[in-house]
């Protein structure tokens, strides 16, 4: 019964020192790497100097937005995942961490894989403004949706390891797709979404334990979905500015911000109407909290070259219904069949939405032509055609997912050796946080086995009969 | 007893098909009306030729202050009715879908109604830009009005259908006020507030069932009231940009920015002094999370026309202390007296104070000269003296009363209709969403009768003594 | 055993019509003196005639940095402080009507103060723009970090008095070191986190009672933390606003923007590693609440003079390992041997980070060249060298220090005198809020005695136990 107590969770890394001399070294690598090749976009100018126009419209077309994204990442993310009544901690806590390493590691990785690839521009130096911070938290997106599929099943450094491996191969496939390949991308249907997804799903298809079936703390309570509609909320909010900063001109980001709130509205009410057919009229709040976003996801290519608002709305309707289903249906028949443990649906909200994302950016961008441009289509893509562009984005879509799964089950083979030693109780705060007893009495079942589970907390009703009970024995 | 467990809640929509029914009509009609009437305002432009200076202002000026206003409605108004503690779940779910809904079918209704109010522009495509889309927050944030009013008491399928004619009449209205009378109304306690507190009263106050009165479960808790504050709180913060979006300019932008934040600040200041008469000292947490907001309402007809600061603070003041008396004092006068059961005070915070806020704006425009405002009147009111504007206010504020309160009665009367079956339980979750019972464990009392609600959960008081009853039983 | 009901909780200001007096009094004089002495930046304008290109400048780079601002105030601390589990309500709700009046009050006192330090304007108008705001949500920061260091202690009576005080030495303190020294502040390391800081230490040292000693309620819970997280995720993501707007132009606030994301994500990682340490592997709650944030407040006097990106991350490595450390030992060390009693732990959250910031400031400015800025130093500085700003930064530090510590103690001694009658329970939520049964039964330990909270709620463990007592008893 002792193993009841908090104290009685070992900890993690007490067994394993190399969590903090990875850690260690790792950040000093980075301030050094910094030192030697990061400097600013913008140095400092004499105030007695006019001004330049440049860098106020950098300002006030870019810093709003990149807030907006923040959020995303800390807000958004972070409590989306606290759904998991006895992980919330871990959740928010882990996701800032990863969100934060993530940051600093793109900026490196980003640079060293744009000079890699591309042959005309071999100025040492990386450039920090606005736009580079905007696409590090993009390269955290991915990172964070591959932590979904394997949240509650590693500790933190693994987790470290698999960002510190996926952010490098995150930045090559967007230095191949964009730079090479040149596809149309500017919400990340492919390379954030289909990336992290796939990426994330084949990590957990790897490390999953056997445990990790029908695990009683795998689950929620009526507070932590709560605080997960927090995380919901602000990234289907500011989605838009997610689906809108790479805009070529101010007139794409308007028409990028109606396309994305479009389609969110179209998978939202997708949602509630698929939900309550499987539910024989109620709601199932974990499709609610996620199935809704789809529809960011999937217009995400797309969402600068749609040119009519009922297309968005259909491309969210679309994505709303798969997302569900695959939350409703296809989620269990995986982890039957495959053996796929994907803690919060990843491939329901990401993996899938964003493969048809990729899909719909082909169709999309394959059918326009001069007469609903209102210019020739191959000012747009430099000199490439319609269909010519349009291939491309399926290129684009295939090396994505290569890259993805390949370099994810090798991740998951890596995470899988003995120097990590992973948690010894899943989805469980106690093993990775410091808990004292009076914090544990309240919001947080602290149970290890099943058998306290099923029990549960006694229900008014339970209490009822037993006050009975009492009264009789007295 | 057995009604006492979750799954003995008969789902609502279960026995009602033609919620679905009706939810996929009204999709379908507003995908195919999208793709006949909606355009967007700025077509793709050739990326070779010259940025024009139009729409990079529009994004600078419009996009932060729209994304203010979309989180006050998902967050703001979504978690502000979560202090409800057995129906958090579908105060956030429930406003998360009427916003996405009305949000879809504002944009058609005010294209088919400004079209039919006015006689100039009988262009048939609706162009929708970023001011379309605040417009359309702004119907949400009527129709939400009105769901505060009855939440609880009505299911999905009967909160759509009010969502559905709201809107309807809304538009309507809108067009009436702003296209035919001219109205000065820039943060809509005319339009918004009245119209939807009104419209929201005059449906509960048919469709309220007797066991309203009193219900147990109609009440908050200590995490409840604290997810509640996350609404309060956006809310108050974001006000200013719900406020100065319609502004002629950003001198008046400014100033509408600085009217609201003041008048935010009195009403708060005048809550707390307020409350702590009423309660002998304390404070009431319900004055906290909305009467503090009244300020807001009540500036907001004339946030840009208020030339003096003090006056912004004296407009908060008194929005405040009416607001304030009104949640401790007047909701339960109309309860017992005349059978309103106004479930979040949507008199107190968007009724009165958007009353007395269209009142303000007459006599506040009505008291502008030449001298105040620096140069002629009539150059700012299309060649209204001020005294004129003035009555216009007085007009439209009771034509939006009328239009709201005739019907929110008709409303109502359809809603108790048999064809709708009201839910079976008054403010629960359960009747609404699929919970297991670990759900409810935790953060949750799925009590349905008195009984259970007036023993509650065991204070540790109690359980101290049952201890000592059972040592001595032993 | 009857103080143990809600009920039993004597209202503080019930005791103490002062409080209202007060209060009404402050209330009226602000209005009056707005009436007089304020008035707008922009007045109405001919909307006939063109725009002027200032005010729009002024609303697009100034409005949405103003709004993440806000969300620092009210969202950000108002839930930081939540995490004390018996003390939320006051938490969030003190904080939002402290910053409202510091808010009011402090446009008033700067005015007086600058109008009072420098000899050039004796315009008696106080013009309110969008920088007003803005530095009156600079003086609410300070007010606040204050309140960290007595929640739980003061009633809000003396609450009220203290921000009354406080404000009037901010808004000196402020006149002194930016009108008559000069020094380069743009995000308050020194004026706003040290001044905070110490005048809140002082007072706390003055007033703290004796049971403050392990007084079991001043402690979180599972819940508390997760709502204290969206606390400081707001405070993070923002913290680049807040550090940002005061920049001379554009390129500095873009550099000064990615310096503060910079220091932030250094200070997280610290945290992580050093936490780590100090807990055997595991995590602590409450270092990573507090001190990531350390980073922000370190780099706020140089955020704009760093010209190298590695030396934000240093600076941010640097304040996260010692604002850490504070946490995990110095505190228990000054309450040991001090006798200081600092609820949140603000001496390590912004009073060390604060005083680091302004040396760091010192040494950055003294380190400038040519050859760094590329124009002479002197250009920057109004005709100073380098080493003369240096010295200037230390001197401006120094005032800050002696006039936050005399203030405070003083403060501190006014707020123990016998008229303000100090809370009768600490960390006590119920002596300040009207609250329920039904309201306290969830989520909250209404535990008086220490007796109470040693047993606790009842573990599932105990509880198992008891039902096996209960069937023997049977």
């Amino acid at each position: 019964m002792e193993t009841d107590r908090p104290d009685g969770h070992q900890s993690e890394s007490q067994k394993n020192p190399m969590f903090q001399i990875f850690f260690i070294l790792l950040e000093v690598t980075i301030v050094i790497l910094y030192g030697i090749f990061v400097e600013f976009h913008y140095d400092p100018v004499d105030p007695n100097l006019p001004w330049t126009e440049e860098p106020q419209t950098e300002f006030v077309t870019g810093y709003p937005v990149l807030q907006d994204i923040s959020v995303m990442m800390f807000v958004g993310f972070g409590f989306l995942m606290t759904f998991l009544r006895t992980h919330s901690w871990s959740a928010v806590g882990f996701n800032f961490i990863l969100t934060v390493v993530v940051f600093q590691m793109y900026i490196l990785y980003s640079g060293f894989w744009s000079r890699c690839v591309s042959d005309d521009h071999w100025d040492l130096k990386i450039q920090v403004g606005i736009e580079t911070l905007v696409t590090a938290f993009y390269c955290c997106a991915s990172i964070l949706i591959s932590f979904g599929g394997v949240i509650g099943k590693l500790n933190l450094f693994q987790l470290l390891v698999m960002a510190f491996i996926e952010a490098c191969f995150y930045s090559l496939n967007e230095a191949i797709v964009f730079e090479k390949i040149h596809i149309e991308d500017i919400g990340g249907s492919i390379t954030i979404h289909t990336f992290g997804a796939y990426f994330g799903l084949s990590v957990a298809f790897i490390i999953s334990p056997k445990q990790t079936k029908g695990h009683p703390k795998n689950s929620s309570n009526y507070n932590s979905n709560l605080f997960a509609m927090i995380g919901t909320l602000f990234l289907w909010m500011y989605w838009p500015s997610f689906n809108c900063f790479l805009a070529l001109n101010p007139e794409d980001r308007i028409r990028s911000v109606i396309n994305t709130l479009l389609a969110l509205t179209g998978s939202t009410t997708a949602v509630f109407i698929t939900s309550s057919f499987f539910k024989k009229g109620k709601l199932n709040m974990e499709d609610v909290l996620n199935a809704t976003l789809a529809g960011g996801v999937c217009v995400g290519s797309s969402a600068d070259q749609i040119v009519y608002p009922f297309a968005a709305l259909f491309v969210g309707y679309f994505a709303g219904f798969i997302s569900c289903i695959g939350f409703e249906r296809l989620s269990g028949f995986l982890q039957r069949k495959v053996g796929l443990y994907d803690t919060c649906g990843i491939n329901n909200l990401h993996g899938m939405p964003g493969v048809f994302g990729g899909i719909f950016s082909a169709i999309f961008i394959g059918a326009l032509t001069e007469d609903t441009l209102g210019f020739r289509v191959e000012d747009r893509f430099e000199g490439r055609t319609a269909s010519e562009q349009g291939g491309l984005q399926m290129a684009g879509l295939g090396i994505t997912l290569g890259i993805a799964i390949v370099t994810g089950i090798i991740t998951g083979c890596i995470l899988k050796l003995g120097c990590f030693k992973g948690p010894t109780d899943l989805f469980e705060d106690q093993v990775f946080w410091e808990m004292e007893e009076h914090q544990i009495s309240n919001g947080y079942i602290p149970a290890t086995t099943r058998e306290i589970i099923t029990e549960g907390i006694e229900l008014p009703e339970k209490r009822h009969k037993k006050h009975r009970h009492d009264k009789e024995a007295e």
